[in-house]
C-alpha cells in the first residue's frame, strides 16, 4: 500500500529509535558480558578500555585468532556480594574520574544482573551504570484508564517533572518505575502507585498483569536493552491522581484518541509511547483490519531485548 | 530457579514445538523462494527437485559459486493472474502425482502471497500447497468468553470434527479459521462465527482486535510460517454456541483454569494452545510475578514467523 498515514509511520519511527542498537553499527562493535559463564550484557567499544584498567575485576577472554571474545569478571570473585563490591568500587571510580554521563545521573538503586528476571542475581549494580555493561534493565508500568458510561475510554497521562534525571517534562504512564534489586513487579508497582500517584493499596492491588514490552536501544549514555512489566488499572471515574513525590509534575486524564494522537509525538517518553501501543492494540483501539502495520505493530513491541551469544 | 512446575514446562514445550523449524536441521538446507524480487517463502530440499522440473514456472538463482541462492518465478510471469494459473498448474501435477501428503487435503481455498498481509498479493496459491512454498498463512481466532457475578472467567471451547483434514478430533477455540485471499479479518471472523458456532452477525461484530500471535513450524506436510489474528468476544452467559457446519462436533464451557490445564495436553490443537496462552496473559490469568517463565511466554506468542534475508 502506497498511502502513509503519518500517525503509523509515527510508530513505526517510535519502534525504530526504541530498537536502534541491533539496527546500528554499534552492536558489531560491542562485546558480550558474561558472568559465570551466563551472557548477562554487552559492552560497548567506549566503555571497554576503561573495564581494561581494573584487572582485578574486569578480565578480557581472547578467541583463538587473538581478538576479544567476550568480557568476564575475575574468577576470584564467586559470590554476589563479592561481585557487586568490586564492580560497584569500579563504577564509584568511572563516577569520581567524571568518565561517562550516565554517572552524573547516580540514583543509588542497585539492579539485579542475572540469566533472567526469575533466576537468582549474579551481583548488583547501580542502575545508572547498568547502562555501561549493557545489562537488561526492568520495569513496570501502569495504564490507569476508565470507560464512561457510553463506553469511551480516557486514559492518564503523567508529565514528569522538570528535575527528573532522564526525560524532563516529558509525558509517561500514570505510574511506573524501575525494578530494584529484591523487589517483586507488583511490589514495585504498589509502591510505585503510593509515590507518583497516591493511588491507595487496595485500588493498586486490583492492577492486572497484561504482559511485556521489550526493546533495545543505545544513546549517549550507554546501551539500554529494556524489558517493561505492563500492567492495567481501571481507575473508579472519580479518582483523581495526584504526585505524593518529585517524580511527576501533573497528571491529565485525555480520551483514548487524544492518548493515541500525543504517543507520536516528541512529548512522550518513547518506551512509555510504546507501552501505549500494546494497549491500543490488546484493547482493540486499532483496527486489525485497516491499520497496514498492524502485524508490525504487535511485533515491534516484543523485541528481544537481549541477544543470546 | 530450580522448581520445575509441570505446567509451566508444558508451555515451553508448546512454545518449542510451534517453533521447531528455527531451531531444526531443516532452515539450513531451505532455500529462499522470492517473487518479484520480494521474500515470500521458504523451499525445503524435499521440495526443491520437483520445482526444478518445472523450468517454465520456477527458476533456480545461482550465487556466484554456483550454489542456489534463491528460487523465484519465471520473468514471463509478470501479473497475479499469469502467476496464479502456472504455480496452480503445478501444484495440480503434484497432486495428480500423488507427491506431497500435503495435497492429499486439497482445499480449493487460495491464499494471498504478498510482502507483508496488508500489500497486494502477487499471486494466490492452494491452501495446501502453501506450505510447499512457506509462505505465511494468516488465520483468525477467537476467544468467546464471559465473567460470571463473581468474576469468575469462563471460556468456550470447540473439539474439532473428526473428519477434519487436520488435527481431527483436537480441542480449538470457539471460532477460527484460515483467511483466503480478498477476505478482510473481521469479514473472516464474522463468516467463520456463523458457520462453526451459530455465532450471530451483530454479536460477531462486537469481538475485539487484540494483537496476534506468530511461529513457524514444520513438519510432514512442510513449512509453516503462520501469523493469528486474536479476537476477544465477550460472549452472553446464556448464548451456547451450535455447530452450523461439519467443522466442529461439539463445544464446551469451561472455567479458565480448567482451560489452562487443558493447553499441556496434547488434546489441544498447539496454535489454539498458543492463542489461549496470550489471553491468559492479557486477562492477567498468570502471574508476572510467580510464573518464572513469563518473559519467555509473552515473547514465545510472537516470534518472527518468516525471516527476511
Amino acid at each position: 500500500m502506497s498511502s502513509l498515514n503519518p500517525w503509523s509511520q509515527g510508530i513505526l519511527n517510535l519502534i525504530r529509535r526504541l530498537n536502534n542498537f541491533r539496527s546500528g553499527q554499534l552492536v558489531s562493535q560491542c562485546t558480550p558480558f558474561l558472568v559465570d559463564g551466563i551472557p548477562v550484557g554487552t559492552i560497548s567499544p567506549y566503555v571497554l578500555p576503561h573495564l581494561e584498567k581494573h584487572t582485578d575485576v574486569f578480565k578480557l577472554v581472547r578467541n583463538d585468532d587473538g581478538g576479544i571474545g567476550h568480557v568476564t569478571l575475575d574468577s576470584n570473585l564467586q559470590t554476589f556480594e563479592q561481585r557487586t563490591k568490586k564492580v560497584d568500587d569500579v563504577m564509584q571510580e568511572f563516577r569520581r574520574k567524571d568518565l561517562f554521563l550516565t554517572l552524573k545521573g547516580w540514583r543509588d538503586e542497585m539492579y539485579a544482573v542475572s540469566r533472567s528476571f526469575y533466576e537468582k542475581p549474579l551481583l548488583k549494580v547501580e542502575r545508572s551504570a547498568a547502562c555501561l555493561l549493557g545489562v537488561i534493565q526492568y520495569g513496570v508500568h501502569l495504564n490507569g484508564y476508565y470507560k464512561n458510561d457510553k463506553g469511551d475510554l480516557y486514559m492518564w497521562v503523567g508529565r514528569r517533572s522538570l528535575t527528573k534525571q532522564t526525560y524532563p517534562g516529558m509525558l509517561d504512564q500514570v505510574v511506573a518505575g524501575g525494578i530494584s534489586c529484591g523487589m517483586g513487579v507488583k511490589e514495585t508497582l504498589v509502591k510505585e502507585c503510593a509515590e507518583e500517584a497516591s493511588i491507595p493499596e487496595n485500588l493498586a492491588n486490583q492492577a492486572i498483569p497484561c504482559g511485556t514490552v521489550s526493546y533495545c536501544l543505545d544513546n549517549e549514555r550507554g546501551i539500554f536493552p529494556e524489558l517493561q512489566f505492563v500492567y492495567d488499572l481501571v481507575l473508579p471515574t472519580d479518582f483523581i491522581p495526584t504526585p505524593n513525590d518529585k517524580e511527576v509534575s501533573e497528571f491529565y486524564c485525555w480520551p483514548i484518541n487524544k492518548v493515541k494522537e500525543m504517543i507520536v509525538t516528541d512529548e512522550f517518553k518513547p518506551n512509555c509511547a510504546l507501552v501505549i501501543l500494546d494497549f491500543l492494540i490488546r484493547h482493540g483501539v486499532i483496527s486489525a483490519d485497516t491499520e497496514q502495520y498492524y502485524t508490525d505493530f504487535v511485533s515491534g513491541c516484543h523485541q528481544t531485548p537481549l541477544d543470546q551469544w
